[in-house]
């Protein structure tokens, strides 16, 4: 069911918080430590695809799986720690930023269109 | 409750696909794309705090709160994408990752210790 | 002379001593917060074709001329202040890393190859 | 002589690109690819001090000198390349970019405060 494959389990937050409490490292996982962290993962992802020619892409992909699927990890395991440690309601969160996309992006503007809003 | 907090609804994914699925927007969301999208969104969230001193940060993630809520939902929001897009369980690649670090940082070394696995 | 298009002069350089101490902004300058400010221009470079057809690109560079160019600006002045502040003679360690990059990048290996040197 | 040390030598961009020619590499140096790779070699000197507290920060500079040295080296390279395939004139538009921030950034209002111009 690829509707549930975004998102990760409570217990596996729950396990995440315990390796992080086990080792002490709270200490280190200011939002500023925790937010540059998220960026060198996203640029470990983009690494992997950086000389590849676009027609070349799905078969670099393929090759790369599993690097991918391990970064994208990482993606969401700092990216869970972010959200844990500010309170925040992630799905709330997404939920108005979409909201705010409908506005910013009417379908009869955006429709096969990649322009930010500011440019439509 | 906190454990929910960092996952989104399968609702609110498909609220995701079907905004892009109006705007025609696939085109465009090849992996290298939406890669670089999520790394401009972590970069958005990481100038929040860029001169912010570590002692003032408590305070300045305050004033941006809403600011930081909706950066945090642009990363998931194309984290959703991706992971949708490459057919990935992201829960059980988490659970693997989370494997590997137990193995690369033992707790007898990693306790207190912010060195990555290769310097420990 | 293209050759010289690449360097700052030193007269700039002064300049932009001149304009951060005027501020007082020595205080909001550490490694990190520098190196963070640079990333997040790099990042607002990316930006400008992150949904840019390979295609589209040379007509995209030209319509956003301008743009890139105060990005590029900000790339070199964050650059020059890292460097300068950390005391750095760029041009040798440029030079440096050209030699172990001529090592790990055998031109009978590397001719035409965009792999990265451990999957040469 | 600190003014000359944010430079590369003509001699230098033109061993650069003349090691870029002998592998056959402008193929894959798209102003997209070398942006991306550019954010890349930020991104790993950033990595460098991502859990480094702000007390720790001058030993970790001096425990990781060569690495970063060899970073901003990385940096200095790409830039040097995008800048040089772009035809621009760095120097010129540094100077034009500084006389921009002369007016975002007045010296009465910007004096010890690191606020955006947008904010200020």
């Amino acid at each position: 069911m690829p509707e549930a494959a975004v998102t990760i389990d409570p217990a596996t937050l729950e396990d995440l918080l315990e390796f992080r409490r086990q080792r002490d490292w709270q200490q280190f996982h200011s939002f500023r430590n925790v937010a540059t962290a998220l960026l060198v993962e996203v640029a470990e992802l983009l690494e992997i695809v950086q000389w590849t020619a676009d027609a070349a892409l799905p078969e670099r992909l393929l090759e790369k799986r599993t690097d991918i699927e391990m970064e994208l990890a990482d993606v969401a395991i700092l990216l869970s720690y972010l959200v844990h440690d500010l309170g925040i309601d992630l799905d709330a969160a997404v939920r108005r930023k979409l909201a705010l996309n409908e506005e910013r992006y009417p379908v009869a503007l955006a429709r096969g269109n990649s322009r930010k809003y500011d440019e439509l």
